[in-house]
């Protein structure tokens, strides 16, 4: 189907063409936010669509948030996926269509979903041995259970923001090992952590445990996730609990959800696992996925993590988040933890970039940086392979960091 | 005001007086769910007392959820406080009042507000200092960080369940210190923790501290929590980033919420804090609450924990919670991890009555137990002083648990 394009302008070799149509919520003048699939650089406004005689009649679309598109389920998700495509590529429906196209710069983008649970896994075997070996300098930087399990743990839902949400810089508790008290002040070692976010869709019943295969059942789309951390409020209150206010000042979501559908071509196979999983972890492959990610700091690229390096897979992940029974709701976010390839110019955060802060990275400017310094723009952005040939552009996620409010 | 009871009969010294009059969400037959306030052993029907002439008209109670009267402020919950103590102590109200009450045994009782965040601390100094001894036998029992802030974590929202939800047993990876690797089953040390839970009613706004003096504008009243733990499952998934699936399965809270005001006699002084807390957690005494939990299991007394031995206050774990500007919302729940008073009969946990499964802990009925069994029944309740004399009832919560799912 290669070479197969939208009628719509610009949208050909876009990353944003008719093989991918990622979701979003969107605000345009002082309307009620609605939802919006994008195409090249513009916004086909779905509520009058779904309104129409052009396609089956449903009001899926006129509300503030992507939840009821996500709890129609996978039929639902892919008949709207066939009657989009087929407007967008269709060169008769042109003339209906175009009047509901609204190009991005007159639109605001808005927080796609309400987040239910959030959950942030620690997917990367890089990463996990790095900050292993930072936080943990005396021991093996790989705990036992990292390898028989995908380790992960609960950050706060409430605090998650659309991309362009500023970023307050965090107070709290810090203190280094040398200090003999802990103070309270403005986090010195503020870092981001570039991730891949899961959105689930379909829920699941309690006690009722999701297998590996029901995956695409489950899973509504994918976002890119900065899961904004204050290393040094980290490092002091995260035994034996785990990262709590750390984390839980803001994680950032890129607008745009692409839909699992979109990236049907994007599964590679994982690095490999060794011991082999056990059995309820046991996928078939290809089971990772092929997305390029890339960092970039005030413009500057200072990451190109790759995410076929995860060691976990996406349906490793959801089984076991629920092999306990925990059920599912519409809206529950499920991270990879940060993505670290084995290069050094492939590590997800800063952490790891400058190593704790003892190497300094440069940026673009000529600046250096060990962490991150108020007024600091961080953007993730990502490319996966789409099913037309091309790469899709997947959403960006972007944060700017304000000075802390410390009285 | 001793002895000025309701007219409602059975009320007077029941622990259900005026003087308590928690707030829930009941079904009655085939109606709607919609919010009571319990007298005695009656439920009061309160919304068609709030569409009636006898109060200020609202429709705050015609929801299946307390969530509408929980963000409606702390004085729309002090005058909705004022009008239905009038209403229930004058007897010149019965006529009107009185077809609106429902017997307790005619409604079924429903989780009374959707969870936003659910966070659970780790307050008790005694329970943190026995889980450290069992968990970590070489080091330390209390981590360094202890003394300085309430430890915390965030637990899955989805999973809070209402009083009287049968708990199935877990599944999920186990690993024995001794065993060479984990295997996957049901959990064989499954356990209660009997706690405090704590509800917002006012959100905040991010980037905004709630600083301790605030935490009456922004607490809408009390529960009683069990935190069902698989400390199997705990014990090999913990480090380093805290508890998941062993937690994650169910938390059950009572179905009436006990309104803060209610316990304005309560307050009690804290056990003492060494060192001082940092200027943000400094609180006023009296900062602690004199509430006696009992734990019992298949109606046996296992456990009767004092809530005023707690080291933490719930003001400070408010306040540490947002000291990073992370945000409230209507329906966050905070809990104070389990209650453990210095006895051996004051552990809110099996895993400290029974040290780990070392002393089994005889029943009534001659059994004996070192974690929970199927069938086993968990019931929680508790008493504080209340305005007028006597104690309050608080919400008993119990569950029961179900054989595990296992294929």
């Amino acid at each position: 189907m290669t070479g197969h394009s939208s009628w719509v302008p610009g949208a050909a070799g876009s990353g944003h063409d008719v093989d991918h149509l990622p979701y979003g919520v969107f605000a345009h003048h002082d309307d009620d936010p609605r939802v919006g699939v994008r195409i090249g650089d513009f916004v086909l406004d779905l509520a009058p669509v779904g309104a129409s005689d052009m396609v089956p009649e449903t009001d899926t679309f006129a509300a503030p948030t992507l939840e009821p598109l996500m709890a129609a389920g996978r039929s639902a998700w892919s008949s709207v996926r066939d009657w989009l495509t087929a407007l967008l590529y269709d060169p008769s429906e042109r003339t209906a269509v175009e009047p509901h196209l609204l190009p991005l710069s007159e639109v605001r983008l808005l927080l796609p979903f309400p987040v239910a649970d959030y959950v942030d896994f620690y997917c990367s075997l890089e990463h996990a041995t790095n900050v292993g070996l930072m936080f943990r300098p005396d021991s093996e930087p790989l705990l036992p259970n990292w390898r028989y399990l995908p380790v992960g743990y609960h950050g706060r839902a409430g605090t998650v923001v659309s991309s362009g949400t500023p970023i307050r810089r965090p107070c709290g508790q810090r203190k280094a090992p040398s200090d003999a008290a802990p103070t309270y002040g403005p986090s010195r070692r503020l870092d981001f952590e570039a991730e891949l976010g899961f959105v689930v869709g379909t829920p699941s019943r309690l006690g009722v445990a999701v297998p590996v295969a029901d995956f695409s059942d489950h899973v509504f789309g994918v976002t890119l996730l900065n899961d904004w951390s204050a290393r040094d409020i980290q490092a002091w209150e995260y035994v034996p609990l785990g990262p709590f206010l750390g984390k839980s000042f803001a994680t950032s979501i890129s607008p745009w959800v692409t839909p699992l559908a979109a990236l049907s071509t994007a599964w590679a196979p994982l690095p490999g696992q060794s011991p082999e999983p056990l059995p309820y972890l046991q996928v078939a492959e290809p089971a990772g996925l092929d997305i390029d990610v890339a960092v970039r700091c005030n413009g500057s690229v200072v990451s190109r993590p790759p995410y076929r390096s995860m060691y976990w897979s996406p349906a490793q992940m959801l089984a076991h988040l629920t092999v306990n029974g925990a059920s599912l709701r519409t809206g529950d976010l499920f991270a990879s933890g940060t993505i670290s390839g084995a290069e050094l110019g492939q590590r997800g955060s800063l952490l790891e970039l400058s190593w704790g802060g003892r190497d300094p990275i440069r940026l673009d400017d000529g600046s250096t940086r060990t962490f991150l310094e108020d007024g600091d723009e961080v953007t993730l952005s990502a490319t996966a392979p789409g099913a037309r040939g091309g790469r899709l552009r997947l959403g960006q996620v972007t944060g700017r960091i304000l000075p802390a409010d410390d009285p």
